[in-house]
Formats: C-alpha cells, sequence, structure tokens
C-alpha cells in the first residue's frame, strides 16, 4: 500500500480526495496534535505508534512524525460507466450504493458486481465506506476491473441517470413490488441502502419504483450484500431470457 | 458463552460433539501439554494465557490452568427438518452445506436461508464449520431460528434425502445448466460447496443435477453466501410463481 509522510504531505492528503486507510502518529509529539484532530474529524482510523514503527514504514525517512498509508484506487465517472455500457452494447446495469458503510459489504458487493457484469458502481464521497485495503481484500480482485465512480450527492446522479433514460429501482424490504414481478430488461439503476437504515428518503422519493425481495422468517433482515447479490441476479435473470 | 474448566471436564468437553470457540490454557504448566495437543489435533483455538485471566473468567474457580468456552446450540437431525417442512406443509427445501469453512459464510448463509423460509441447514461435523460464536453474530439471530443438523457423512444424508423423494441439487460454476434453466419448484436439496474448491467430488457424483449461476465477468467467483443466496432466491422465486 502506497504511503506519505510528513506533516505537510500528509495535511495535504488528508484534505484530498484520496481514501486513506490509516495513519500513524508518533507517541509523544504534541506538535502533531491538530493533524491527529483534522484526521479523526474525517473519520481516518488514527494509530500511535512509536519512532521504530515510523522509522521502519518509511525506510528511514523524514517522516517528522507521522505517515499516511492510502489506496490508489482510481475512482471514475458516472460518464465512464455509461461509456463502458455503451462500447458493450449493453443497456446500462449500474448499482447505486446509498451509504454503504461496511467494507466487507462494499467489497462483496464489488465482487459479485465484477462476477454477474454488472457495468459500475455509485458511491458516495461521504458518509460511505470507501475503496480502502479491506474492500479490496474482500472483492478478490474485482476492484481491479469495476468502474467506481464517487459522487457528492446521490439524489442529483439518480436524477442525472433518470434523464438519460436510466429507470432507478430501490431494493427496500416494504417495497410496492415483488422484484420478480417487475419488468428489468431496460437501462437499470439498483439502490442499495444503508446497513441498518436501508435507503434515506430523499434517495428513495427519487426512485422510479420501490422492489422488494419477499421474505418469510422470522428476522427478516437480509445482509446487504446477499440482498443486492439476489437483486443483481434476478436483472441478470431477465435479461437473459 | 458458556464456560468448562477444570482437566477433567475440559478434557471431556473435547472428546464431546459440542462447539468450543476456544481453550485458555495457563502459561508454564507443562501437566497440560497433552491436553493441549488434544484440542490443537482437533483444531479448536488455543489460547495462551496468565493466571489472573483465568481466575477472572472462572470467578475464581478451581481452574487447574484451564478453561474452555463453547457454543449452546443444540443441533438437529435431518428427520427434524423434514418434520418442519411437514408441519408448515410445504416442500422440504434444504441447504446442505460441503465443508464450508469460513464463519463468515456459515454466518451469512444461516442468516439468509432463515429470512427466506428454508427449512433447515445440514452441515458435515468434520472439516466444516460449526457454529461458533462468530457464526451466531454474523447470523444476526438466526442461528435461534434455524434448524441446522450436524451429519458424520453428507453423501450418505444426501442418499437418505433421495430416497425420500428430495432431489438434489448441486451449485458449480460449471454446471450443466443454467439455474434459471431449471424447473426447481419440488422437494430440494441444494448443495454448496467450499469456498476454494467447490462441491467434492464424491458429494457432485451424488446429486441429480448441477445448475450454475451464469457470470460474465473476469473474476467469475461468486462469495458463497453470495451464490447460495442467489440460489435460494431462485428457488423461491419459482415456489412462488
Amino acid at each position: 500500500m502506497p504511503i506519505v509522510y510528513g506533516r505537510n504531505p500528509v495535511k495535504e492528503l488528508i484534505c484530498s480526495d484520496k481514501t486513506i486507510n490509516k495513519i500513524f502518529i508518533q507517541k509523544g509529539i504534541r506538535e502533531l496534535s491538530e493533524l491527529k484532530k483534522l484526521a479523526l474529524d474525517k473519520r481516518i482510523v488514527v494509530v500511535d505508534a512509536d519512532k521504530n514503527k515510523l522509522d521502519k514504514l518509511t525506510d528511514k525517512g523524514v517522516h517528522q512524525g507521522i505517515v499516511a498509508a492510502f489506496t490508489e484506487y482510481n475512482y471514475y465517472d458516472v460518464e465512464d460507466i455509461l461509456e463502458y455500457a455503451k462500447e458493450r452494447g449493453e443497456p446500462p446495469f449500474i448499482l447505486i450504493l446509498d451509504k454503504i458503510e461496511d467494507p466487507h459489504n462494499l467489497g462483496a458487493i464489488i465482487r459479485t458486481a465484477e462476477c454477474m457484469g454488472v457495468h459500475g458502481i455509485i458511491i458516495a464521497k461521504r458518509n460511505s465506506c470507501q475503496i480502502t485495503d479491506v474492500v479490496e481484500k474482500v472483492a478478490c480482485g474485482a476492484c481491479s476491473y469495476m468502474r467506481v465512480a464517487r459522487v457528492s450527492n446521490i439524489t442529483e446522479s439518480i436524477k442525472k441517470l433518470k434523464s438519460k433514460g436510466v429507470w432507478i429501482y430501490g431494493l427496500d424490504m416494504n417495497g410496492k413490488s415483488k422484484i420478480y414481478d417487475y419488468d428489468l430488461k431496460g437501462s437499470i439503476g439498483l439502490v442499495v441502502g444503508n446497513e441498518g437504515d436501508g435507503i434515506s428518503r430523499l434517495v428513495k422519493e427519487n426512485c422510479d419504483e420501490i422492489l422488494e425481495i419477499p421474505m418469510k422468517g422470522n428476522i427478516n433482515s437480509l445482509n446487504a450484500s446477499v440482498s443486492a447479490g439476489m437483486a443483481v441476479y434476478e436483472v441478470i435473470r431477465q435479461h437473459k431470457r
């Protein structure tokens, strides 16, 4: 995993668009408290380390007590995803993740999407899991192939997709229609919501239709990556027929 | 989590059918090396601990340097699963797990099965993940509702199920038929194989049919719990129609 070290470079990295996995801060350096606060405000994992550890990480570089490990994934634009679908001569099939927080879920969804031929995934820049090293590991190599776009505002992206003829379906426990009763053969954006709260209100209001996977058990709460998998399967099943 | 302590009680537990999550052994007690070997042979996690830790775990009980934490899940018989399906007036729908090793996968599969109304799950006693505390946590409460049967021999169980009119379908990357092209409306046993190796040869030979979930990506290896979820969804979809 690539690293950056030294106070100014790390500060710049924190303020950039890159996904930081972890920041190591040398114990007992008071001047670093401001940077530490900045990192914690951005929900970055901060680890206290001793000088030896930092020396080792940087191969005895001038680290000034701080090292950040970040992810190199180069995010795509939504346009790239649409372009890719066009190249393949297929109607776009996009997953839109509304505040997925768990890296295991994001990784599993990227893996499933890649296997099943989804053209791309849209995630939000804030309040959402980004592509970290854990995500890349769980995705088992799928991050190298999958186009993941990061956007500032999921609702705005949905509106733009709709203006381009993409139908937006939200996946919810209390959908109006059962997913298998619905024709999913055209251009599709499938919205998967947060692990606990589901799809947020505003995003839901902007969906063309809310679909449910019918359940009949006692706990009736599927894991986000499993329900995403089932929905992706249903779309592929309909397309293939 | 319940515990057992003292040399003889722990030895009995190791030799019993219970699932042991972890054994704590006090550092520096030579007399415990035999018990430690016994535990490691059974692939039980063994942790070296100091006396304080063991005193705390046992509330200062006479632990003789060894404490085992085990899982209380009461496994069912295959007969219980068939009986339950009968009670519900439904053709049996059973998942058969052939050497699933990862507790996250087993937990996720139990969760999915419970949500979707699967009647029960069969796992093997050996070379397979058992119901540990991690499995229970990942299953999000589903272990309390799902009937999981442990058997000595998966192939024998499949033969018995077949003799009772249950059709056995194996899930494999190189199936003869696409899963959605197959009629899955009767009594069903669905076999899910090991994360790396898939279904073992002998089990595969005893399946009535090998089905695949068609993929079209680059990595083309779905996570075991996701592919199980898709297959369960397909069965439910067909039954509901």
